[in-house]
């Protein structure tokens, strides 16, 4: 069944990889029906500066102006700020630089923070952020509202202690296990403006291959979002970020064996049973396919690792032919 | 009257004027008996970070890091944060960009606002900047509570209107007239760790040649500050920042005539008569040196534009010799 270009998707979006595949949509939806939905459960305050983690690597991706050398952060980067930060030492006995401040990626999080200060919603800036850099889709914060991803470790003297997601991503690199996940601010949370109106609208709701539990859920978490997919699980297609039963990048499959699930296709079609109609997964996990429909959920193999334009492309391809 | 280095020496500072003469003293006292203590009304909070205009231009001038070609700012700046703010453009009407955040200056103020939000205090943050450029001298903010310089407008539509000293002196670039200035937050502020005991150690108290008005004014505001220079006016020497009616940099010149007086030397020693014994004057309005006598200000004429180390070195020992 083949998609018109004007007919309306809406992707739940977390960061590199739903950002990778937003890029085999653009061009192929007209930019007006094309609305990424994202996940602000990473955004935190630091040292003063909002930052909204995902929300960028989504505009920088899209921009093409990602480092080629990094695979991250902005390209002509320059780090003087950061160097003067962490020559100034640490205080308390932890150094503040354990968060890579980019000198050009500080413009985005001071504009951000500037604005969010006089007034502007988070929507807003953001729209501000990705004209700036010549986007014409819609990237839309799920809410205004804030939303901290917080995780509970689980091992030695700190296990039960709570943590903050990038303190966790990043402060420890993600090296320590993980007995469960909350996304304090949730419930409370209000759906930003246009949000439920592009799931709404969609004739495809893409859940992107991003981290179910810390970049997903937390998306599904704010009232009304899981709701809408619930009701709509037909229309709505996932891409599984578990090939061969790992995480291209991040911990999402350490995540899901440590809250108790296992790293694999099959289990991302279980996380999303409730939600996602349809799972595409890659062809190495083939065989997992009959597993998948065994769940409820409609399975389609191709190639889903987007290490070219044209395996990009035809991944959204896919998704667009294959919803039911 | 030759003063010996371990005589302790307290400098009441704004930022450029107070910064320069603050270079005279380094050597020539022990650094162990020398305390900057410098104003915090200029302080502000913008895009989320915590600014210190005047602390940070002592350090940076004494740690010889400000650029030669700019006369302001660090040398090996860039503006890649600064440039980036610029092309998200304006929000509501306002452009960010109006006050220059160089990306090294950056890594200072992130490193304040990281360390202030991690419960250290502002004495403490500055030590730990200048202890990073190896100051060995103390700089002391008045207080650690937050002063916020306010001036009212005074003409055309906006006349009676109030506006932060940043917004007037970066914003607008000073080129509106005031018809008053208050310092939010003053009087109930707390003077910091060792301002007071600095003060009462000294045997000389200088006040720096940097604006009466908006500079020195608000840590005279500070509880406790004002009154010990009244008792001690004896001990106490300012430095004319009026010289042949005009001020070298910024506005004390007009804010003077703004806010009633003349733009003099001798309108500087009637602003001060309560707390100065001593007003040293250029050269140039030595003939005012009768008129200051009879405010009961001892006169002391030198030159005082500190245009090179051997004008600033002998400036700065005349007022330590002449001192009553």
């Amino acid at each position: 069944m083949a998609m018109t270009k004007s007919e309306p998707v809406a992707v739940i979006c977390g960061g590199v990889g739903a950002a990778r595949l937003l890029r085999g949509f653009v061009g192929r939806i007209d930019a007006e029906h094309l609305t990424a939905i994202a996940n602000v459960g990473d955004d935190m305050v630091l040292h003063g500066l909002n930052i909204s983690p995902d929300l960028d690597t989504i505009v920088y991706t899209l921009a093409d102006a990602v480092s080629a050398e990094r695979g991250w952060g902005l390209e002509g980067e320059t780090w003087q700020a950061m160097e003067m930060i962490g020559a100034y030492g640490a205080v308390s006995g932890e150094p503040l630089d354990w968060f890579s401040l980019g000198d050009r990626d500080l413009g985005t999080h001071l504009f951000r923070t500037g604005a969010l200060a006089q007034g502007s919603t988070l929507d807003q800036v953001t729209a501000q952020i990705a004209a700036k850099w010549e986007l014409p889709l819609s990237i839309l914060p799920v809410t205004n509202d804030p939303i901290r991803t917080m995780v509970t470790l689980a091992e030695g003297d700190e296990a039960g202690t709570e943590i903050s997601f990038q303190e966790y991503f990043v402060g420890r690199q993600h090296s320590v296990a993980v007995s469960s996940v909350r996304f304090d601010g949730a419930a409370s949370a209000q759906a930003g403006p246009g949000v439920l109106e592009a799931i709404d609208a969609a004739t495809t709701i893409v859940v992107a291959p991003s981290n179910p539990a810390v970049s997903i859920d937390p998306v599904l978490a704010v009232p009304g979002v899981r709701e809408r997919l619930e009701a709509r699980r037909g229309d709505v297609v996932g891409v599984s970020p578990i090939i061969g039963g790992k995480a291209l990048k991040g911990p999402a499959d350490r995540l899901l064996v440590e809250l108790g699930r296992e790293s694999s296709a099959t289990a991302v079609a279980e996380w999303y049973r409730d939600v996602v109609g349809t799972l595409v997964i890659d062809t190495v996990d083939a065989d997992q396919a009959p597993a998948i429909e065994a769940l409820g959920v409609r399975a389609v193999v191709t190639d889903t690792i987007m290490s070219s334009p044209a395996i990009t492309s035809a991944l959204a391809e896919t998704i667009l032919a294959e919803r039911v």
